[in-house]
């Protein structure tokens, strides 16, 4: 998240995929040498048995699908086992390398959250995102633990985080760290 | 500032200066037994030598004064030294206890820093708030140093930080911390 709070930047398109200046939010995760980035960085997928993204994470677009589109996460997404795509317009199942398929669902988020917990077992569901993805878990409580990565950078537009959650959310400050790359934040989500 | 960007609640008024759940954003400085917040807000205001806040932080209300209101800060209110307040409404300087001086600025943010600047001498000028006051500095690029506390709280609306300010802002992260009761970055501005 950008220290103003967006997770993506203004304009997102195909060529930025989040938006413009939002790359810089991610400097944290591939720049820094630092050895508290390069820790959370390597280990913020362990533990997670599926995943769920929005439609603009996976790939971006629009309306029914056409061609071959697989995304922009190349030919071996770094999520490794299965992953639920919200989306309005029905797709088959996309398998990649490494234990990657994608999962597209269009019966709502409570739907991909029950497919996601029956295909992690007991391992972890992670929400990766984006902002609209998040917003909707936060709005209806079903989330437990947060992590924020605050970038010391200002978008002044784009995907806000948080947009829509109300002040019902209540949040429990788990661990904290930092470095010049980012400020980390875990936090326990109730309400 | 709540995790959603909010540096007081929606709703302001005499009776809630904060806002709605606004309060709640303060906690650390009052409330909190850990050291490390205990630490900053014992040492936030060492060195300063001015003060700059916006009406609202003052005492609210608007349009011409009337009465005598002296604003919520008390007879003693904590700053010990000249505070400049901006307002479109002239107004003689209000002597509190203590070394305080409210002085009522009505020619514009730059002016309220140089007058500032001359009060504080070798000291430093801090920009105490709310929202809309900092906003218009750090949108001047005349801030120096910003120093974030972030407490785990959602308010939903309110006063936004870094509202209008855009892109062009770059920051710097200097120092974190973190308790149970909030995070705290100062970040070095430029832009």
């Amino acid at each position: 998240m950008s220290a103003d709070g967006f997770v993506a930047g203004p304009n997102q398109s195909l060529d930025e995929p989040l938006g413009v200046g939002g790359e810089a939010l991610h400097h944290w995760m591939f720049q820094s040498t630092e050895d508290v980035d390069r820790e959370l960085a390597g280990s913020m997928l362990d533990g997670v048995g599926a995943f769920i993204m929005g439609r603009n994470m996976f790939g971006g677009g629009r309306g029914p699908w056409s061609g071959d589109w697989r995304g922009w996460w190349g030919d071996d997404p770094p999520y490794h086992c299965p992953v639920f795509v919200l989306t309005h317009h029905p797709r088959e199942p996309v398998e990649m390398d490494g234990g990657t398929t994608f999962f597209f669902v269009t019966d709502g988020i409570e739907a991909a959250l029950a497919s996601a917990r029956e295909a992690a077992g007991d391992d972890d569901v992670m929400i990766a995102g984006g902002a609209s993805c998040v917003n909707q878990y936060l709005a209806a409580g079903v989330i437990d633990e947060l992590v924020l990565h605050i970038a010391p950078v200002v978008l002044g537009d784009g995907a806000r985080l948080f947009a829509g959650v109300g002040p019902d959310v209540t949040l429990e400050v788990l661990a904290t760290s930092g470095s010049a790359a980012a400020t980390h934040v875990t936090y326990r989500v109730g309400g």
